[in-house]
């Protein structure tokens, strides 16, 4: 099956791009020219939809999104919906992680675990979506290890892996366990 | 290493004992005559932590508990906490059930969705600990399906299946995705 990527994050697309090729989805590129899609919705769902049906409608054509959130215990489940511009509209991921690592500077280890969420989808210029969600587990370092990835990476220690932080991970270790991986391969399989 | 198991119930314990007997970890059953542990903590790992405790101490040795929530995003993450008394302190599995699907009945497949979450973890009479957690996401079925597992699992359809419910599974299928094989295999990786 073809889709036509919505992510306009060209780590993300990337990322996308070597998951889902081995499951049988052929990926186009994001059409050039398209104005960014405001992530304006309270939900990962949501802001999966904004971007995946916008894309859908422009390419006419099955559009593919995601949306990720890290939820993060001791914020509440901060930064949430709000994880790819946690420090501002214009953050980097060195403002993010900046950030985190801050507001998290008191909390012990025992309580800096979180999760990364994942919710990806396709939808259909007339409106229908497929969509599958992934998850995983694990807690916020005391400082940024690795340079692999991007985001958040260098700071998340899944409890499945050995103690790394995904960025400390080859992209096939981190794909196998990672939330996005998890979604991805989930959503292929629906699609299949 | 060997430990001592803290849950009361014989459907987790079997599980428990499946999961985490190849991984190298040797499972002595939970002593006779200990009285039932109360789940009064409003966390998972809080109520994970009040069993292991209590058996770790009673046997004198480090001791292995979990604790699961469902959390469904259409109940804003009930039953959580009280997954295992949904319907009421003396429930079955059974009353769960058809109180959640009860809940649900006028909800949509699309706004079904859900997340099992096990947080598992070893305690030494010393206070020591180590845990960690598993998650699957999913989606709660219009109906029960399948005789295998026990629990929610005929109305739980992870995403990262193929549609069929955790009880139409195997155990080796559903321990692959299953939140508690997950949370366990990260807690033996941890211990290891």
């Amino acid at each position: 099956m073809r889709v036509t990527l919505a992510s306009a994050n060209p780590d993300k697309a990337a990322e996308i791009v070597e998951i889902v090729t081995p499951l049988g989805l052929d990926v186009e590129p994001r059409p050039p020219g398209l104005a960014d899609v405001d992530e304006t919705d309270d939900s990962l769902d949501g802001n999966a939809r904004l971007k995946a049906m916008a894309v859908a409608v422009a390419a006419n054509a099955p559009a593919l999104a995601d949306d990720t959130g890290l939820e993060v215990d001791a914020l509440d489940g901060a930064p949430g919906v709000r994880t790819a511009r946690y420090a501002g509209e214009h953050a980097t991921y060195a403002d993010n992680v900046e950030k985190l690592l801050a507001a998290l500077r008191d909390v012990p280890d025992a309580r800096r675990t979180a999760r990364f969420r994942t919710v990806a989808m396709v939808c259909w210029p007339d409106g229908r979506e497929v969509l599958a969600e992934g998850v995983v587990a694990g807690r916020i370092a005391d400082a940024a290890r690795g340079d692999r990835g991007f985001g958040y990476d260098p700071v998340f220690i899944p409890d499945e892996g050995d103690g790394r932080t995904f960025a400390e991970m080859s992209d096939a270790e981190k794909h196998a366990l990672s939330h996005r991986g998890r979604a991805l391969r989930a959503l292929a399989g629906k699609l299949g």
